[in-house]
């Protein structure tokens, strides 16, 4: 095992390169009845893909999927989902010209040392086209999550460069803030403080034409995720979400609620109070939970589970705490001792600006000797944009493992 | 499986609470022939107990480990290790008063949340405690990346409060320098700035008259660590570091190299450029292996691991890197694309003001009605001069486990 | 990790020597509430253990269990139990002269050839005394599936030599035939055809006289399994049954239902026709499910539980299929694509004669010389009637896993 | 993750039903620079294909495997392989009439217990079209062990009906015997026994003009296995060769070296002497390994491998057992305490009888109401033929597995 696989439950295991036929993953664990289209996959990879607006690559990629298993008269069964994304516009002598040289900032000589030799066609198994199978896996746990209890992941980018974004409550920014903007535009840098996005992009446009790349840090928020799910050691959910933020291409640092302006603060002023959650305290469900029901003749239909099924009752039904507990503030990220304490899931991912630039770099080939290198392939100015997808697709997966986790173990009382 | 355990061929499973009768480790997959004894578990034991100084909770535990299985004569033998840990002073009756109220910023909510009930007397599995199991287990990994490569693994004290150190060369810090001072005086904080550490004693000071706590920050520096360690999707080895750290109590943030500074970076500025390793650009390896060589009578002694080890015609041997490759500067803090790189791993952990305090603090009980609470307990008013050997221990089984990992795969070529 | 862990929801992990200070097991993933003491884990070490009667082993070990975390006021917590049984009567001087030769049938060898050296003290790791934490772990195992669903484990020994036990209904032999005569007196072969059963002794008392041993065949039987529980391919429940038994010493053959002897059947002799489950058809749940009620004041207490948990209502109630279907015969042996149908599991493990012999036996040396070798130790003549426990308990392990496992998938529905 | 990953270094994880698309497996773990071709995997694929001859079933499925990654230039990369194989000749309308009904032996009626529902077109995951992936993954396998060491798995058939082959050594049964007869004829029944094989051959002709179907016994033979592979306690490599085999379909027994047999053995006639491995008693490695070797220009030539790889000074190299020790018999089948010994791995797998009947049988539908089934599908009248790739397949997906295990910890010494 060379580290295709992540999950424990809700286990995606995928395989592909940014130069071979294409991209694939098998999500296994998902429970049956789980409606799901080839028409949900595409949403989210449309948010991944390149071409998708004049700041990102320019890369033509349709990544449409193709469901090979698992999924029967549009719900999942419980075996395991095979889903194909093939290669379209690959280019591969766009980058033959450096099969010998080590491209600064990128995985070229990390990879000649671990395996002795590479794919020297782009980046091979490094490139964020593996990213494709993971967005394609996230959209089933963002469906799992919110049919089992009315979860969701939003993400956003809050910082480019020097420019933050100001979100004075993260949990109440809407899917729709991120994807567009009041006039029906589409808001292409996904930041939903919308002074902040326009000058996001005039400066991702700038580093473009300087040829060069810019850095900056995506918010990811999950609302509506009951306490109790994580494990009280290794598995804390705060460990397995920063595992899968810094698991994608170009993260340096990670953090969750106050993060690392923790180091400044003393224990009374970060300790979040108690209190019995009112009305309005406590992070509203999104949305009542609507479970699609079942039509009498479809697969999962209530009477045929009944029928047939084992002996567990179990149908996702609310035990809501009573008294619910909530905290005044959220300086504690939704996480305590590793466990979420059912106030929103805020966490921060620091992206690097892009290695590859089309201006020349100072770099080394695998003899050592000095060389120089550009790279005229097609590459983002600035990551953040589309990590947005990404990082919501991991956040979400992360979710639904400890959420069938919790089921497994705790989910039953003797 | 709920979250006891931690990597993938150097694993490690704990069981142990802060009031039951100890903690226990068990190590799976560590090489035969590995020495290690009590006194050397003792060290790093010492390093992370309680009261060891006047900064730290004055709880008393001398943290003496007994070694159950998988040593013989002084060697591992390739069967897992048991490692046993008895508490000593449980006073749980400093805890019977809070058995029903939720302290602010622990786990007590969130366990109830998960479990439906816990053990109330301290933090039970959510204590610190449990860090002895891991702090074992890290004496053995470093063990294990000392003899097989010479690698180190040095953590320190970086940030207490708003008091940053300043340590230009994070990789030249000794854990002599970060134990004594230069009069032989324990470094009772862990800082090897020690300006810097005088002012952090001076801070630690100050809070606990307060009654308070104080955050901080960490970094752990691990040299001589071969290039290509690290898979190149979900366990990128930045990914697997980060899990580590975060899994341990009160981490909000982790980074490494420029870390959440990336975020303001152009391209151009960011990316390091690689060079022909000269003598003095790359880290030397601290130390050349010098493998304690076994006496002929011993248990692993080569006569006998020739004679009756199995037909394996291993051919990936030393496959030394000539020329070797180095990057001019590290801000990619020896990983790229999730693969070390041979420059050193620097790492950033951001740890919260202790929760526990001492002065009244609002909250509720498990009713949901408002009350007061004051923990008794001795406590430390900051968490970072313990940390550090706990931070030491986790980035060491990564590295550990990860070296096995390639071993497996890519040490041999056909 | 080196194969010292054991199931993928319910997980055991274990460590220790038969000549070390003891065996100690870390289960983890145990739901919370299920009550548990030490003297439920001894009926199963008392039974599992040397010394208990004239047929086997003389060696004393007490085998007493003390639980080191995981357990608070007498219910499991959620968090990883360890137990710990440390050994008493070692004498080590038996063994000290076999430490360069090679015992006929052990692992000497090939732990030499695997690890270079061993442990020369008796089996090490290799001995049957690794047994005692599975019989541990496995009573908690028999404890969650008897709360859950009133699910038991039995098992037998339906053979030894050629005296074959005639059990004409496997899923009717009670725990109480297998431990007592109808006279009160043990039954110490566990045979519960008791005819046999003195025939059995008979030959084993005088192959223990000719200081020679005898193999033999166990049969283990679990009843009120819920149909359902397994996974369809790689995680057949047959599969990780056959490895749970085949895992434990001396096992050389492992069949389920009509095993071997399918060979020679035609398709339509062996087929089981389904029918509508009648009042007596279907095997009957051993007792209706008569969960330990929690005192009002105990920590698991429904109340508390409901007041604090998440929000989920499982409690475990039977979804009994309505019509139950059944088989009117049993060769399928309770599982079908490798999923549990409902009908009583019925496995068959074949153990080899012991290797250990008072009688001299021709070897090598570790050097290939030739020798002999006779082992002074107290062995057991035939392996058969201590047996029994560690595959029921085994057993119970699996089941429990693939519960746990059926509720985290299939335990709730859109 | 719901069973559909096996293994633990060397990892596949499969997904695809019998009315699908196809079946896809990526294969994870796979060390760098082995040679594979599409033509390669055909090879296997082709022996376990419909249609290949008169006696198994008359379904038309080509069975061609894409690769989809993890192979560049004719050799693995180390990053993980996708095979996928699309089905062709689906015929769902053979299956529409029987969509409520439960086939009798079929896992219908499990699925529906364990699922709530299921595919209804043919087995769905549980039919055997599943295994296309287990045996495109197992020449993997076979490549690895092969370039690695030598290493063969051959399969044949043992047993059919009461039609026993006589095959006094094992280990000496060529893939050619299997495959041909000596007139070049394809040798349809895959029994190297050509007297039995006509036997068995007219026997399942029989039995398919009864619309009936016959079980039988395959063996499976792996030589050239080096000692010391496996695990000491529940991966012990007979435990998980066992898994391995009663994951496939049909199998209801498993046995290895003298199996069942050893229940009527005294120890003194079962134990296998020890000896210094004479020239001919010592089972020669097949062929002396003779590694494709690598062209200068091709990716992983020697001299890219040592310019570029990783600085780890292997010390555990070549360690060949000097004397080797070998025993005078096998009835411990190549496997002591869980470990190779280096005498041939020799297992047996009982087949049941094909269940599904061209014959009208007995059953119900999903209400409990009595009715017959007919399955007009083209079913094989024994599955033995070709079971013997499938059985091949996964266990050298094992040795590969634990060779792998091996290497990780104990191929090195300190």
């Amino acid at each position: 095992m060379a580290g295709n696989s992540f999950g424990q439950l809700f286990r995606i295991t995928t395989a592909g390169e940014s130069h071979g036929p294409g991209n694939v993953v098998i999500v296994d664990g998902v429970p049956p009845g789980i409606p799901i289209t080839v028409e949900d996959l595409q949403v989210d990879l449309d948010r991944r893909r390149p071409g998708q607006s004049k700041i990102v690559t320019q890369r033509k990629e349709p990544d449409e999927p193709e469901i090979l298993s698992g999924v029967f008269e549009g719900r999942t069964t419980g075996t395991s989902i095979a889903i194909l994304i093939r290669n379209q516009d690959q280019r591969s002598k766009d980058y033959s010209d450096i099969k010998d040289k080590y491209r600064p900032g990128h995985a070229d000589y990390t990879f000649d040392a671990k395996y002795g030799f590479r794919d020297y066609r782009g980046g091979g198994r490094s490139s964020a086209r593996e990213t494709t199978a993971r967005v394609a896996a996230g959209v089933i746990a963002k469906k799992l999550i919110a049919e089992a209890f009315g979860g969701q992941v939003v993400g956003y980018v809050k910082q480019v460069g020097d420019i933050v974004a100001d979100i004075p409550r993260p949990e109440d920014v809407t899917l729709e803030q991120v994807e567009k903007r009041p006039d029906g535009e589409p808001n292409i840098v996904r930041c939903p403080d919308l002074a902040a996005a326009d000058r996001m992009i005039a400066l991702i446009d700038k580093v473009r034409k300087d040829q060069d790349s810019i850095g900056g840090v995506s918010e990811i928020v999950a609302t509506g995720i009951p306490p109790g799910l994580g494990e009280p050691v290794f598995d804390k959910i705060k460990a397995d979400l920063a595992k899968a933020l810094f698991s994608l291409p170009a993260v340096l640092g990670v953090e969750y609620g106050i993060g690392f302006a923790c180091a400044t603060m003393r224990g009374s002023e970060n300790n979040d109070v108690f209190e019995r959650a009112s009305e309005g305290a406590r992070v509203e469900r999104p949305e009542a939970r609507a479970p699609s029901e079942p039509e009498a003749s479809a697969p999962g239909a209530k009477s045929s589970a009944s029928d047939n099924g084992p002996e567990v009752s179990d149908k996702g039904q609310a035990r809501q705490p009573s008294p619910s507990i909530a905290t005044q503030s959220n300086r504690h990220g939704g996480m305590l001792g590793g466990i979420t304490s059912g106030m929103p899931i805020v966490l921060r991912a620091a992206i690097k600006p892009t290695s590859s630039l089309s201006k020349k770099q100072p770099t080394v080939d695998n003899t050592g000797t000095p060389t120089t290198i550009q790279t005229k392939g097609r590459h983002d100015p600035c990551l953040l944009p589309r990590f947005v997808p990404m990082g919501e697709a991991m956040v979400a997966i992360v979710i639904a493992d400890h959420w069938l986790r919790w089921r497994a173990q705790c989910g039953w009382a003797p």
